[in-house]
């Protein structure tokens, strides 16, 4: 991927995280992987190159791959518009989508927003190749702005749970960098800030990937949201210590009975915050919610690979022999979530019904 | 601290391993900041310095700072044996032992040690410098033998409770190095893989300072017990999947209750266990037992440097301006621990009176 823009980050990012931006032609994504120590953006111009970002998670978080992928069904239908035939152009692109929507198997968003691009195809089928790629790529336009909307409407509705100076922990990133901007869990804390400079933010570090370390606390320093960055282990002191009010993380899928799949490491803290009667929040879209399966134990779990445990910043933190599991998700069941925070509110529990009703 | 010996750790050490090793005129301890990318001994040869290798964690673990705080009072009597006055060695050593308790405050066995050896030197009073200084090393002596063999007894008690193939989970180091030798948890671990080579290991890699990654991993490696590394946010997730039958951890103090001390972590494992009706084991010696404080609420926690969690093997891991929050231990109240494993026995609810009862 060609390297667009790589400087140290000493100073401020100006204006609006924008994890995804569409060029026309090409997608600039913020390589992810390289922040806090760089800020990289890196030239996406393929479907291909798409699918590796995702894979390899240049971009990250449910709603930002959704985004991403519909994007990716755009390009791919860029480099076919030259097919002589709707099928030929059709049939390849399905298989571009499904390449798509196989790069990580948890979000959900990823099928959702391809199955969406797809869609739309076929109400073009009585129409041109060029006329179909022009729809694409508005309706991938469209999920990109609809989603930072979405966000917005989030973080409003969280707002209305946040007690006074809230200490709010979070774990993994659902911030900007997560999402097409604003963030759903950080949309959260972004709103309450707005609302309450008083709020202060508790970041799990977020092992292995330090998403936490790295992202969270990189968007809280952007706009001076107090944060305090601690290890994943120690939710169980603090809350002990009366220093959480509430948690509130994103999620990566969310079954019709509540149950949410989230980074790895979500469950345990929902466990801690249920032992102290702490409010436990998932704030995400609607797309984030797949009523096709019942419960969390249908939602798959991607297993990654062992150096993001054996390796930190490229080099070895333990013996090299050592086997590992790494497990990039978990499932939080829905008795251990207070409420789902979405666009159109905040869903309680029976979230059999409360899902069913909005849906 | 003079480097006697490196060498990158490929192939594992002869013999057993020995944390803290008594050469006549100083200690030679392996120093595990360095572990395991380097097997490194260092020679202790003053009380000040054994005194910087306990503050920077050289070595570490209750059981063995508290044997190297008695050989760091036969250094500092070694190095008063000109004394004209027996008052002028007294107070001096007396001052020196106070120096040696006062860094770290979190693990009894740095005090108990302590008191041991200037209790020793009080009966000394009408004897010689000389015989005295002889004495506190022969006592230091006893002090590392006897921990040796207490783990043992630990151990094999511990064994009584394992199940079979049991799946076992460790936070931080409780092994030989973080005692004379065999270890508290570790040594459970041990008795058990001699009694029964189908158990398996999951170690959390126990952020910050990976003691988990970096030791309890070596320590298994080195002996051929199957140990799998996972992350401190993972212990949710394993339960739910029951992939861990019984946890066992140290402990840097137990109050006269039954809470104990241990690694900042153990508390968030200790309340997934609960959640999990899985067994949550506490092992130590009955000198971790601080009989003279009624609860956790009295022990006094470490807060250790920001560096700790914001670099990794001093690579920054996050933006460096934020704020951090670095407790170096948590307290596990006694009603979510199953028993206390000690060279005595196993100690059950109400830990008041059977913790009265051995005392």
């Amino acid at each position: 991927m060609t390297i667009t823009k790589k400087r140290r980050v000493k100073v401020k990012v100006k204006g609006n995280i924008k994890a995804i931006e569409w060029c026309g032609s090409y997608v600039k994504l913020i390589d992810q992987t390289k922040l806090p120590y760089e800020y990289t953006t890196v030239k996406i111009d393929s479907y291909d190159k798409m699918g590796m970002a995702i894979k390899d998670m240049l971009v990250r978080g449910a709603p930002a791959i959704g985004v991403s992928a519909a994007f990716g069904v755009v390009l791919g239908a860029m480099s076919l518009a030259d097919e002589q035939s709707w099928d030929d152009f059709y049939f390849k692109l399905l298989k571009i989508g499904n390449y798509l929507k196989s790069t990580r198997p948890t979000a959900v968003n990823l099928k959702w927003a391809v199955d969406i691009q797809m869609k739309l195809l076929e109400s073009y089928k009585d129409k041109t190749i060029k006329q179909a790629v022009e729809a694409l790529e508005e309706n991938a336009i469209k999920i990109l702005n609809d989603d930072i909307s979405i966000n917005k409407n989030i973080g409003d509705n969280g707002v209305t749970v946040m007690p006074k100076s809230a200490k709010i922990l979070t774990h993994c990133n659902a911030g900007s960098l997560a999402t097409a901007g604003y963030g759903t869990a950080l949309g959260v804390v972004r709103s309450a800030f707005t609302n309450d400079p008083t709020i202060q933010v508790y970041a799990n570090e977020t092992r292995p990937r330090q998403q936490g370390a790295r992202l969270t606390v990189w968007e809280c320093v952007q706009e001076n949201i107090p944060v305090t960055l601690v290890t994943d282990g120690m939710c169980g002191y603090l809350m002990s210590k009366s220093m959480i009010d509430v948690v509130v993380v994103g999620a990566d899928r969310i079954a019709a009975n509540g149950d949410a799949a989230n980074k790895i490491g979500t469950f345990t803290v929902a466990i801690a915050a249920k032992a102290f009667d702490i409010p436990f929040y998932v704030a995400a879209p609607l797309s984030t919610i797949d009523t096709s399966i019942e419960s969390g134990e249908e939602i798959p779990i991607e297993e990654r690979c062992k150096e993001e445990i054996t390796h930190i910043n490229g080099k070895l933190v333990c013996p090299d022999c050592v086997n590992v599991f790494n497990p990039g998700f978990d499932v939080t069941p829905a008795d251990y979530i207070t409420g789902i925070i979405t666009e159109v509110g905040i869903l309680k529990p029976d979230y059999k019904k409360s899902i069913k009703d909005v849906f």
